[in-house]
């Protein structure tokens, strides 16, 4: 384990937890940390509460003074203004990283600012390392440690590590990305106020943490904006950064302003620090998950030029307008490959890029015609990646469910460039939904229920495909 | 019924319909739109093939010239190359309509391009009415008159009228739209090439079709612009009309081109014409499905100004640059609604719009804050529309699941303004959203499970408002 490892080691695999403000009504956030907390497998739970003496068959203790043994990690839920003499106390007990829970600090106004001025001092003085304050905890999937006041029924051991300044990353918004089977967690950390550990020092840490290969971040605003992307660059090129940022607009950011006490704003600025520390941005939390399970499984794009493949001529024009609209290009297909393909098809159809392949298929049948067309453009020399948009239903699997089928059955190879299938027709369940993309990752094929995404995520792989690229050249 | 509606009832409430080119093989087009037609309530099916005798139990005439009855509506799925003799008979029996299948025409270079002219001289020597050529068929959902070649099996009666220049509306498409229970047909019609029905006549009957609310065109080009847009600034005042258009950029357009003949393109000119028609656009399918839902159930805001209330700072930040990325405004909330809401809210919390109730919640419980805030916001006079975003899970009812429930229970009466309710959390099956969705819609609030949604929504139904407040100023 290296040193940047070492350093978060008694915060994500702290030998013992005390949980200041424990409760035993079962509608407290000190009971339900303290429950979460009993799965924690590494570690002792100490509870303390200078009013009750039991919580969950735990001994209760007055004060952290009082614990008998050394505390890494103190989880401290207590009313804002009682903070500042509880991490006092965290700091004369030499714990080693407390989270702070409570809002009211920077994000309330002038007394607020004064109470967090507080936590800065104890924090200078004494060596004691805060997360938070306004932080709904940290989430350590590998060894659930869960320090938060939400369930997540459907935890799972991936390797996505999330920092975020909302606590939606650690509950809402966690619990939705895991419904999906690509969508594993190393860990979860919700930054708040960041009055002391920020994303700089978190993006060092998951650099070097075995269980992590993708970071994201939620972030509205960044303290130490030369030191954030600085590392942030030497982190993308070893593993991908995506950030979704709040406070684009002027409004957001006086909005972020009272919430976190972030500094937002300046968003041209940070669009072009973004691009060059190489660093993915997405929008929303769909945009997120497409975006990892682009990463995760498919290869990166050489070039721009898209080949486009699909049941439907009018889709094949929005597929185009998606493309040209998103900095991509349509490729000019190889005699080859036009050749190829003009043998399948009736001789009035009229070969180029986007291929419609209807009438190949109403002549020939799909199972004599997607295998050749996909191989052909899979070869083409002019093709850094393929698009193919289909109609598919649990309905009919004979008939639109046949397409995709043949794709996967005479795919006799992980592909070498991105290969995306987009369908339309009846919705899937999630359970559906995750067994038919797990057979096409599996291959390295990305599937989408949606027209937008599959553009989008093209984009996002060829800017990542630039950089590191750019990145190579200058042999940093 | 008045004359309009009298010239399409051979096409839509056929007496009698031949499917010219019927077949035996059950892969076949001309098989599946025959079993199809067994389901029409309305009139009898006559199949016409010179080489077969029977087809699924009928009798089959060897041309549509041998049939003893009047024939209102043809379905001809014969090669390219036969279709003008085919028209010329049933020409010479008096067919009213004609749906042409076949593929390359105008969309097949200069030998399609002579074969429609064909078409075109036939149609003005004759009067006879053609859809396509290049056309999937239609759809009547009320008499279950279904002229396609794919089966629609969550085929459900509704107030939308769908009119395009691709089968996709009668095929995968419309079933993915018909999976959402407000989702219901009226009729469906692709127009293919448009060589004769084009969408402004289309328009003009759906205005008046009893069936109709609101009517959704997939469109790749105009031929005649000044006669659609008038037509459709007439209807647009009556029923809603939305658009999702290919050919966007030049490259799009090239591809349309390639695809229906249409001329598309110049797109700056058609977002002009379609602002002044009071067209609503969208760019996918999500889009028209979340506007559907947003114009059958929520009333139109009366301004730009939007409250926001959500248990999240970071995502109330993110929803804030949404509304001004859309045009939309923060309303500056009343004295009234301030002083109500920061009574239920600790004393640090600083309540200003965006809300953040989760301070509140944590002190005073749900279901003791919800319906007060709710209220405040619908009667304050400041606020034109609403966003609510929460947390919403069928994992934790009594948690997450709260506050939606609370808000449905306590709200007495349909909604004045737009209330919307945006979730997240782990995605429900298509019936649970069903069964939500309309839950709250019988209170004329909107449910997305989705941050953008909403906020497109609002911005297309305050311009739809615009729009109408400036047809009433002008008194047309």
């Amino acid at each position: 384990m290296s040193n940047v490892d070492s350093k978060f080691r008694h915060l994500l695999q702290p030998k013992s937890v005390a949980v200041i403000g424990a409760s035993n009504s079962p509608e407290k956030a000190g009971y339900i940390i303290t429950a979460n907390l009993l799965n924690y497998k590494n570690g002792k739970i100490y509870p303390v509460n200078p009013k009750i003496s039991e919580v969950l068959g735990l001994k209760v203790y007055p004060s952290i003074l009082d614990i008998p043994e050394d505390i890494d990690l103190a989880v401290v839920t207590v009313a804002a203004q009682n903070v500042p003499e509880i991490l006092s106390e965290c700091a004369r007990k030499n714990v080693k990283f407390a989270i702070v829970v409570a809002q009211g600090f920077s994000d309330a106004g002038k007394e607020g600012e004064a109470l967090q001025k507080k936590i800065d001092e104890i924090i200078m003085q004494t060596g004691l390392r805060v997360i938070g304050p306004n932080s709904m905890g940290i989430i350590n999937a590998s060894n659930s440690l869960i320090t938060t006041f939400v369930p997540i029924p459907n935890l799972k051991v991936g390797d996505i590590a999330l920092i975020a300044q909302t606590g939606v990353f650690c509950g809402a918004g966690l619990i939705w990305l895991l419904s999906f089977n690509f969508f594993g967690l190393s860990k979860s950390i919700d930054l708040g106020n960041k009055c002391d550990v920020d994303d700089a020092e978190l993006l060092e840490y998951f650099l070097e943490d075995p269980d992590t290969r993708f970071i994201f971040i939620h972030m509205e605003g960044v303290k130490d904006g030369r030191r954030f992307f600085d590392v942030a660059r030497k982190v993308s090129r070893k593993k991908p950064i995506i950030v979704l940022k709040g406070g684009r607009t002027d409004e957001g950011a006086r909005v972020v302003a009272s919430h976190t006490g972030s500094l937002a704003g300046l968003e041209n600025v940070y669009n072009a620090a973004f691009k060059q520390a190489g660093i993915l941005r997405v929008n929303n939390l769909e945009e997120l998950l497409n975006l990892i399970q682009a990463l995760k499984f498919s290869p990166l794009p050489k070039g721009d030029n898209v080949a486009i493949l699909t049941f439907s001529g009018a889709f094949a024009a929005l597929l185009t307008d998606l493309c040209v609209e998103n900095g991509l290009k349509l490729a000019k297909l190889s005699d080859e490959t036009l050749s190829k393909i003009r043998n399948l098809s009736p001789p009035y159809v009229n070969i180029s890029n986007p291929v419609d392949i209807w009438p190949a298929v109403m002549v020939k049948g799909a199972e004599n015609v997607y295998p050749i067309a996909i191989d052909a453009l899979l070869n083409d020399p002019n093709v850094d990646s393929i698009i193919v948009f289909q109609g598919f239903s649990r309905f009919f699997p004979e008939f639109w469910g046949l397409s995709p089928r043949i794709i996967l059955k005479h795919l006799d190879r992980v592909v070498e460039k991105p290969l995306i299938l987009s369908t339309i027709g009846e919705p899937l369940t999630v359970d559906e939904l995750n067994k038919v993309t797990k057979l096409f990752n599996e291959k390295g094929v990305l599937f989408y229920q949606s027209i937008d995404a599959p553009i989008k995520v093209l984009n996002q792989l060829r800017q990542y495909k630039i950089y590191l690229d750019r990145v190579e050249r200058k042999g940093v």
